[in-house]
């Protein structure tokens, strides 16, 4: 049989939507369904919508649940992977110290199927690393970049957890010793001068220290606001992305020492900036990293968009059961 | 044969002096002899002292070379560890681009011997890990504190060399964005406000902004000075080492939000010190990390102390020999 006919549901649960779909072995996707993530009704609520979206993917790809090798969750939130149980998750409070694992293995309803769990920005990294970005490399780091700054480890071909599974939490590396306060709080983390609200507030403080701008005074703008007003050339909002994308620089610059990965991969809605973001990235990580470090990755932006999760989820999968290798 | 009559010589090459030893399969030193590196004489005079250190020490501990499994090697510096060069060495730079593996293979004259390269930061923490203050964990993160800070990671039990062999320059990681400048041409590392100088950096910042000490206005104090001032209740002595230790506590802090360790080992000659720098680490790393993983992990002062690196040297013989599991 080969890798195209073995298949697994990959699943993206996230606060606002639950995403499923069937991903074969060659990590194509064949189906793919959306359904509300419900989290307002409680964690059964959340799981009965899990199962269903894996029902749904798997009919609209015309497979029976015989023909499915596992599936694989990502979900956002710490983990104890050996217990199968997300013990915290700020997006989706509901599930907080649930038996994610067991409780979608039984609402699925198929015993024989294993299940397997990983945090959102670790299996989007796995997803990059098996067909997207990072398929031709072994060693990569993710940054998923939105409201907040997610990070996702593979090492050798295989996520870290770390060693009670809480590792790679990027975002929350400090960076500026005394700087502005986090959610989490910390002070100075990356995750305050990276994110897409940090991009705001970098347009904020350009536009109070002179900078002009067509979009000033403005009550509230949006990432995608500054990234059209940039394109039309509006200097505050490319001061904006050029220093966000200087304290990414960092960050980057920070795992390219620490760590020396072969690729660091960007991933989320601020990416759609493109160059006007990425370009400052990486010539910050090259003024900041050894240069041998600097020069043994390539820092790039995802290719699998936001389907990275849902086939990372996958690759979880085929990785729990050993069918295809990834 | 039990471990304990396995034998593994360790080499620890520094900038003024070398260390060889002959380690048993337990851990345990048997013999241990230090030599000048003799650095201002070449590459070739380095190996020599190498060689004739290694077979001191098998002669000191009454052993034959047909007794030794194998030979690790410890040496500050980036490394190809599949071609067994030193790639670049700061302190060692008549070794740059040298393959220190093959040269002091053929100086010790027994070609069926395996000699295994670490890096001697990694190969420190492999000490710590093997018989020190890890031995009890699979996952730790040493900092070496010093004139710099180096770095070394244990992964599930082996040594994270990086995709290419650069991996773990945990001193250069930028904590201040718009910090002072590091030798490594980046501003804001932790070597610059971690390090050895940094302390009496500190020190004298104290004094300026106004902290009394007996010790200023001083034209050269020491680390120990500090230790010693500190010690005995000065006041600007005091507050270098809670300066100090409270970026390295950001340094731990990042490491345990990165990649969620079991432990965190400092070791080197600041380390003396003790609580005095112990526990302002501890305390910011607990303020700035999140709990679950500061409270997963251990944070501690070595227990090896100046072998670390030639323990962990012929830890690393051992685990390329394979002989005695590490």
């Amino acid at each position: 049989m080969s890798v195209e006919e073995h298949y697994a549901v990959g699943i993206d649960i996230g606060g606002t939507f639950i995403k499923a779909g069937i991903v074969n072995g060659a990590g194509r996707i064949l189906s793919k369904v959306s359904v509300d993530s419900r989290v307002d009704q409680g964690a059964d609520a959340v799981v009965t919508a899990t199962a269903e979206a894996a029902e749904s993917a798997g009919q609209e790809a015309k497979l029976e649940w015989t023909q499915i090798c596992a599936v694989g969750i990502g979900a956002p939130g710490l983990f104890d992977f050996e217990a199968g149980v997300l013990l915290s998750a700020p997006n989706l409070r509901c599930l907080d110290g649930k038996p994610l694992r067991a409780m979608v293995a039984e609402a699925i309803g198929t015993p024989h199927l294993k299940v397997a769990l990983e945090n959102d920005a670790n299996a989007a990294a796995l997803g990059e690393k098996w067909v997207g970005a990072g398929r031709s490399v072994r060693t990569l780091v993710l940054f998923t970049l939105g409201t907040g700054i997610g990070g996702g480890i593979i090492l050798d071909g295989r996520p870290w957890h770390g060693s009670t599974g809480f590792g790679a939490e990027l975002g929350h590396q400090t960076i500026v010793a005394d700087g502005v306060r986090c959610g989490c709080g910390n002070s100075g983390c990356l995750e305050v001068y990276g994110s897409a609200p940090a991009l705001i507030r970098h347009f904020e403080e350009a536009v109070k220290s002179g900078a002009k701008s067509k979009l000033a005074p403005a009550e509230s703008v949006t990432a995608r606001d500054l990234h059209e007003a940039a394109l039309a050339g509006d200097a505050a909002a490319i001061q904006a992305f050029e220093e966000t994308g200087r304290y990414l620089g960092i960050g980057a610059a920070n795992v390219l020492n620490m760590l020396n990965p072969e690729m660091i991969v960007f991933v989320g809605g601020m990416t759609a900036a493109g160059d006007m973001l990425l370009e400052p990235i990486v010539s910050e990580a090259k003024r900041r990293a050894f240069k041998r470090s600097f020069e043994a990755a390539r820092i790039v932006f995802g290719e699998l968009g936001n389907d990275a999760g849902l086939v990372g989820a996958a690759a979880c999968a085929f990785l729990a059961d050993g069918s295809v290798s990834i």
